[in-house]
């Protein structure tokens, strides 16, 4: 059946409705046997939520056990009392699971600046507790109990081998922005029984998340809650990979291809989305400028507005490359979309206008830009811009 | 990663939003490149919807190639505009597909008595058929997209081997029932590769059936909507299973453990239900009246509560056992409740209170009854019944 974080060995999971929602799930929870190594990345945003500020503290040592996350209120700009609600949220894992309570990280997404509800929520995580399963059904129910304004849950499974042991890793991820901006939050939560030390896992984190999770672009901010944290409790049995050697490495290649798949199902539900489009940019003078012209292309206004149209405006992506601060030249450039030839050495093509016109009506769109000029390279994922976008974003405002 | 629809060869699938509901994904399709082999079972309740009216035509010749479903509207009740909604679901796909129009299966699920919005649904058709895909989200948005009250999508996938040749089978499912007498409806839609007859398909998918799906309890009713539907497109290439040999078997078998997964599911979904409940009843005097034993008991309000309860309440196990009309002696039975005797050959044990009250507060019970008087056996699973579950009801019905 669909693997998930339930088949990651010395984890539980459960996901509950403990009443912030009206109807849906809204409690999720993932515990690990003992103590694993952990490590967690955490929004840029100055201004950041309760949850944040104290899984900052918490995560600091390297080390986790419990994963605790609401959804329905963001514990954001909620002052001195929202701090006690995610600290109250702890210290209840802590006590009912006799973990330290600095091994319980904190997540919470949903409405910003609303009152924290924290007695629901920690009677919520007493009843849920005798729940924590390693049942199939619980990885998804988690999976469920930190969506917001998502369509679908976004659960990812990788396994493989180091040396001889058979290593499992799951993820579970939400975020689907756009028409919230005050909800579009972005969580990701990994598990894995992999042995590594804290310092490698933060090291992984952090590429693993700049290459992914940080190349989409959904509504082009970071919101105050962004967390990605993960936990490695050692059940596999493998030797502790506390070196950058080929275990690490794959190790590594797992990380990113299972935050990739998050990230890239986060963008495939952008509400309001029609299209998902994927950028690669190749031959750009180093990996940064290649990653700039992504950003710029993917976050521009008239290329998401064309994309949306079926139109393969390859003047819009063009200059949206040449104001990105990377080195371009119009006479270099080679670009296709949907595998379409549109443009080689900077001249426009011929392309056959009927074939394009139907690849471009699919769900997903792939824009290939060589600025032939040196050997970087970036990929990043990213959404159209459509009426239901504007209507929607439109009545909001209001 | 986490497979589903996507992972059979020659299917394609999408879900996506036509504005039924409000925001929420609320059509799927599922389309093969060839005609299948199909099956159907529905509803057995008299009154029964318009898409199933037509399907029950459609279904006959044990031929398919689309499966085309809405939620949000269950065009129930709807009178001949509502079969004229229906037909035109069919047109639309035979037209755009260039599938013939009996090769179409529609279904829905949703509000019954509401007009049927047919031009939305054919427009959203439209959009939807350039984006069938085979990524791995699309069969994750067809499962979203079938959705009403459940909290989570509810997708399985398994492969197994025939002779030399690799077959995936997967299906999607919904229903959660319980607070919604009228959206209660169970849907569950498979797809395999096999290459099988359409009688002998048949004849698995109404076996399979009612040792899974018809084996469970949410509301004890069927609804007018109710549909699961399989379509077995050959794309593996094994040589056609026309006999009833072990090449069958080893289809049914997974069949069977794929209806039980999703079923399993739709009960870990009913709303307002704290548990999820096996009945395993033996020793009966035939597998019929064992099945007999596990309805009754597994549809007792008495034991519903007492199991929310927490309670190990056996007197109501037994007595519901007893007005089944299956053969039952008290002096016979043996009863387990989370792998504790409480009853054997009729007495009361003394079992652990304290571990029987912890095991009790899990998400997952299971009730083990053997009659001790012959080979008859059965399994079922249902839901107890919470405050929740009251509170919301009797709101429902004011």
């Amino acid at each position: 059946m669909q693997k998930n974080l339930s088949n990651v060995r010395g984890f539980k999971s459960w996901g509950s409705h403990v009443g912030i929602k009206s109807k849906r799930r809204d409690l999720a929870l993932i515990v690990s046997e003992n103590q694993s190594n952990a490590a967690a990345v955490f929004t840029k945003n100055k201004v950041f939520a309760e949850p944040v500020r104290l899984s900052k503290k918490h995560i600091k040592d390297g080390k986790a056990q419990v994963f605790v996350v609401n959804s329905g209120n963001a514990n954001a700009c909620t002052g001195s009392s929202g701090y006690e609600g995610a600290v109250a949220m702890a210290e209840t894992c802590s006590q009912l699971l006799n973990v330290p309570v600095e091994d319980v990280i904190v997540g919470s997404t949903g409405i910003i600046g609303e009152p924290f509800p924290t007695d629901k929520v920690t009677q919520g995580i007493k009843e849920a507790i005798p729940k924590l399963s390693d049942r199939q059904v619980s990885g998804s129910l988690a999976a469920n109990a930190i969506l917001t304004t998502d369509t679908f849950a976004k659960e990812g499974f990788v396994d493989f081998k180091i040396n001889t042991k058979q290593i499992n890793m799951a993820g579970i991820a939400k975020g689907s922005g756009m028409i919230h901006p005050n909800m579009g939050t972005m969580l990701g939560f990994i598990i894995c029984d992999v042995a590594i030390s804290s310092e490698l896992l933060d090291k992984a984190l952090k590429e693993a998340t700049n290459k992914t999770f940080n190349m989409i672009n959904v509504d082009g901010d970071t919101s105050t809650n962004d967390m990605v944290a993960i936990m490695c409790n050692g059940a596999a049995g493998n030797k502790e990979i506390i070196e950058e050697n080929t275990n690490y490495n794959i190790f590594y290649e797992h990380l990113e291809e299972l935050c990739m798949y998050l990230a890239k199902l986060i963008v495939s539900d952008g509400e309001g989305a029609t299209k998902f489009i994927e950028y690669r940019v190749s031959g750009a003078k180093s990996d940064k400028e290649a990653r700039q012209v992504v950003k710029t292309i993917s976050d521009s206004k008239l290329v998401q507005t064309a994309l949306f149209g079926q139109d393969p405006n390859w003047g819009r992506i063009v200059a949206a490359a040449g104001r990105s601060g990377a080195h371009v030249k119009l006479e270099k450039i080679n670009l296709k979309v949907c595998g379409e030839k549109l443009l080689e050495m900077g001249q426009p093509t011929q392309p056959n206008r009927k074939t394009l016109r139907l690849k471009m009506k699919e769900s997903e769109i792939v824009v290939d830009l060589n600025l032939n000029l040196g050997k970087g390279t970036s990929v990043g994922w990213g959404t159209d811009i459509s009426y239901e976008y504007v209507r929607i974003n439109a009545e909001y405002t209001t």
